[in-house]
């Protein structure tokens, strides 16, 4: 039986373990974003390191506790990159966070979802389009083909994504967030909804690619699951504190990462959200 | 005869077809302010989506309405990318705006702006020297040898660049865009003068930039000269109403982008300017 | 003898030069913080352009009057720029500040970091970590082997660092500079200690960074060391101020931009500081 009171404990202790532990988490990342993702891997306790080559995101793999994966702004360099850091992440146990944005643009970004699938990332958090279109390219029950992606945003409803997060999850053995009004989090098992947040998340970029930046934080410190739900909280809790000080999206932006910053471990896991069995 | 009522109407109708339709704006854009970019798309009601690989700049092309393109922090990929995203956008008659960003440092950069001449870019944004300095590349009427472009940052007037100005304009058939303390717009046949903005706009990165790429927002909902006179006047508007309410320019990058998005579309465009015939 | 007025002095003259003189400032730096680093080095007063390809680093380096070059987020070009514009600067004896970033982590970046050495970088900047690395690398006295680099952080003290930088300062004949809770800064025969900033700063991504920017600002207008010493003066000043009105690092961020614009000349030369003899 789930149980949401041992699920909030366990969402204490890992904000507590990454605040105490300052964890150092690798990333590779799109240039739009990876400022900010940097910043709010720092504001929730982090330690954040930013690389491009091969080599260099081998050396972060095992130096680091967690990586982030981000797909956008592809680059030449990934199709070495991309392969060898997740390689290395999967044989050393390492947790790594997949964050497919703009799956189905591009043959490139094509090729290197499809090979990552075996390397098993231990979360995937992406958009419910971009959930959708991920589980159609790995054959998983409830994916749809790459078409209805749009740009980089999202343009399917979180629970139009159930199944084809359920799907991911069986299929790495890890977890799936699917972002949007309400956050679904699921290890294939369970599913959690998250709620909160704010209508400025979706004025301001970054708010999906630091998301993923921060489960990979929590990774650290926590099982895929409970990461992905965690990371999601403070974020929806950050939001909603956001949005009540501010009235435009530059001010949004700033005021989140204050209320990153500031968030409590009770608060984070006194946010609301509700379990289900799948 | 040019009315400035009419004017002012397709003003309105741009900024709120935008803020209806939430149009997608690919952009190929530097890494220094690509953020910034993003930002202010969003802020003006636009979905901002940022590439640098050939087939996905061919891919983003086709599925957005409008595309930014500028000539910032150059890598070796652009020879590839740059060429073939402009063909595929000026085949399929899509608009885009070409902010030639240091014209003149370089072989590559220099190169590119030559090839890029016969694609046509709908709206050329920037400063006078880079205007003066891409008229004269082109072997226009008004143009300069490159040797008077300083860094990034302009040393001529706006005035200074009228005649390129207008030589780029009848030569594209589209608009160009002069930024500097009082901007100038012109078609090849009516010019515009938009006034207003913040000195504050030359101590941040990113000014010249993000209104290159809101220009291509507002591209997707009106003619050349209107979208780049509409982009202008919320700039000017923006920046007028940001500095009132600041002392330091990390305040005023914020409060600019909430008074983007605050921005209702009767004040845009009341905002100062007039107009001449050339 | 070393005397604190006339180094006050000094501090305060390279403060109004690049007030007055607004001087370019090329740099090569890495994608996580670019933007930071040139919105820092308007706010001080400086122009800020950043670049890749080598030839149009070249350009900068004669254009420019300092450079400024960042080892973070390394991509496989750099093996062809970094050597050609450090090249280019020491032909030219235009002053430039390395900043050895992540030193340790990945082969070409290691590769680099050994050539440059006999381009004698006018100024020096890192962590305490990094510069004990640094030292260790260009076998000097005071130097470590490269392990206890941990990510982009730093594990060791400042004081730990100093013979390092002595040995370092010594080598390239310019200056180096300490970043850490309390600042040292030395020529090789001086030793200033600079204090102040706030504990948000690490909290934050960049400071380092922007730091280093901030120091070619200045050695356009100063000696090495002096270029170094006013800029931990300016930043130990804002961060000082900053912290005393936000509660957060996104604020933060925002506010300390806005105290580097308005710190004046004669309060960044009296930010406290000691000297003492080598």
């Amino acid at each position: 039986m789930i149980n949401k009171k041992d699920i909030q404990n366990q969402i204490i202790q890992a904000v507590e373990i990454v605040r105490r532990e300052n964890p150092i988490v690798g990333s590779i990342t799109n240039t739009v974003t990876i400022n900010f993702v940097a910043n709010a891997q720092l504001a929730v306790g982090g330690s954040a390191a930013m690389v491009y080559l091969p080599d260099e995101g081998e050396f972060l793999a095992k130096a680091s506790e967690a990586t982030y994966i981000n797909f956008g702004t592809f680059i030449p360099l990934y199709e070495q990159t991309l392969p060898r850091v997740s390689k290395a992440l999967h044989e050393a146990r390492k947790p790594w966070v997949l964050d497919p944005v703009a799956v189905g643009i591009g043959s490139l970004r094509t090729q290197l979802l499809l090979e990552l699938k075996k390397y098993k990332p231990t979360v995937i958090r992406g958009n419910a389009s971009e959930i959708l279109a991920l589980a159609g390219l790995w054959e998983l029950e409830g994916g749809t083909a790459l078409s209805t992606v749009r740009g980089v945003d999202s343009t399917d409803s979180v629970t139009s994504a159930k199944n084809a997060a359920v799907a991911l999850a069986k299929c790495t053995g890890g977890a799936v967030a699917v972002s949007g009004k309400t956050d679904l989090i699921t290890d294939g098992s369970v599913i959690a909804f998250s709620h909160g947040g704010s209508h400025f998340m979706g004025k301001i970029t970054g708010a999906g690619c630091s998301l993923g930046g921060v489960v990979a934080v929590y990774a650290t410190a926590a099982s895929p699951f409970i990461a992905a739900l965690t990371a999601s909280a403070v974020y929806n809790l950050a939001g909603t504190r956001a949005e009540k000080k501010v009235d435009g999206p530059g001010s949004f932006q700033i005021q989140f990462l204050d209320e990153l910053y500031k968030a409590n471990a009770g608060d984070i896991a006194n946010n609301p959200f509700e379990i289900e069995e799948v």
